[in-house]
């Protein structure tokens, strides 16, 4: 397997950047205090993963189980991330996560099964959700519209191996990694209702701007902020 | 060559993950009547090359093959997407592309040649379109113009060994695959001019959904809805 | 270290690829006057690197060093694009950066160190930039809004190892090459005002129709546009 860059090697290429990573990335970004090393992991696989950067992917897999990011929801993120970036993106994930998992003696029986008991639904959130994908495009595309229904929102977000609220950080990360400004209303108000706090939303952005790079996180700035006034100022 | 990750690869990794492949994508997606497993070849491997996922080429331009896309659409496929994704998108794919030519057998002779008779131009639509964008951007980027006439519309789009129905396939899965809404308007109605049906393009989305992502198909369905309704309402 | 593809290679899966590599793009773009090799190299390296095309890297950090581009300025090359594209970017493009500086002896007394003397800071333009931004997203991201300030524009923009006016050649590029249309305002303005011409950005457009494809460009027109108007008609 390839393996990820040394600092060594940043450093023979970029004295600064090796400096950057050092002091104002690994013990500067990664210890601030607003957000857990563990979510940090989660956010940064996902823009990893969410934009096919293969070579990072061993550094931060081992640190994400470090971080207690569990075999089993890494399993879970990369299922995730083929219906949120693309099947060939999970599927390269999947291959370097299978050399972290033989590396760690990482066997299937710590990941959820298949087939799973699934997660309550809540039908009347789910039905509305659904009414309204209906009629904005069940003509244009209902292909699209039945497997959303089917597969995303009554089987792949009730798998209980991630929690709901992590799910969302999961794909609000992917989304404002990809530039997808247009996706980030519903996914952000869906990630602060299964839990996700403003301020540690804000600091996703933060680590964002590190690892999605900083133009991403400024297109995506105006849509936190609309959000998160629209919220504290509607009855909850 | 590396390999696609296999299906007992993606099982170590994700249980789940492989029976959502084997299941819900390979005996499911790609079984649905409305589109031919051709096209669907089309749109996959156009995403792949569009964002530079060679980890799955291999695996996809064998089905490509198998699934009755000539080399030399492939070829055409390649050339075509370098200049409507990028130039090193297109370099890798041919690297990636020459391995399995070479598996295969495929040689030269199988291939256009550089220089081809190029099919008859419409003289009255490519006028318009021209003046058009003379007249937005002859002043902020010649180059840019003029490369698009010449090299683009009165070269590239004319060469016989893709069809122009496909060649907009390729050219909108590219955009789909990369976000580029702004620009889906005029290549939609371009595709549907050169011979795409709407059933064809609503499905081409449903397999843009699991290969581009649910997110990019989200931002590109009002821009389908949108062009299906003005032209079931104006005169054809 | 995995080559870029050759010309033959090209040939063998597309001889019309190869055609146009040749003719068009390295004995006809790259030719233009309206735009040096050195420039032409530091905005094709700049998409490579925002983009993550490793394929193409070794061809073209070695094109750029034969026009001219010093070795230390590919250094701040790569680390100015881990903030403007993502970090896994830049530490992608220092491990194949490392393999080409080995290749043609560069060695570390060639590149700047990791602390230098900045340039000087234009105290009343950030003062103006730094307020804005704090008034909008202060309550949204004041980790982004604090990092933004105190590495971006008091440090990293003002490392004297690459010119601020390739500093903005580099972001430009980077911004048109990920769609990121929404950030290009600010940072075109900010090239001209750091000395790249109405000329030199038109051909910029041009260069990256090739590299970073057609839609990108065709999206950022309107922009490129709309600032070249502004500047014409107001007070410089």
């Amino acid at each position: 397997m390839q393996e990820s860059p040394s600092l060594a090697d940043l450093k023979s290429v970029s004295p600064a950047f090796e400096r950057y990573t050092t002091q104002t990335v690994l013990d500067g970004l990664w210890m601030r205090p607003q957000l857990s090393p563990r979510d940090r992991s989660i956010v940064t696989l996902s823009v990893l993963i969410a934009r096919g950067q293969a070579v990072e992917m061993p550094f931060h897999f081992r640190l994400a189980l470090d971080n207690a990011v569990k075999p089993a929801e890494l399993s879970e993120m990369i299922t995730h991330l083929a219906f949120y970036s693309g099947w060939a993106n999970a599927t390269a994930a999947a291959g370097m996560a299978k050399r972290i998992f033989d590396e760690r003696h990482i066997t299937e029986n710590q990941l959820a099964p298949a087939d799973v008991a699934l997660l309550p639904l809540n039908e009347a959130g789910e039905k509305q959700r659904a009414q309204m994908v209906q009629e904005n495009f069940g003509a244009v595309a209902p292909g699209v519209v039945q497997y959303t229904t089917d597969v995303l929102f009554r089987d792949l977000w009730l798998r209980p191996g991630l929690a709901p609220r992590d799910r969302s950080l999961v794909t609000v990360s992917a989304l404002v990694a990809n530039g997808q400004v247009a996706q980030i209303t519903y996914h952000l108000n869906r990630a602060m209702d299964n839990g996700l706090t403003k301020e540690e939303a804000s600091e996703t952005l933060t680590q964002l701007a590190f690892y999605a790079g900083w133009p991403n996180v400024f297109s995506a700035m105006p849509v936190f902020k609309d959000v998160f006034s629209k919220r504290a100022t509607s009855p909850q």
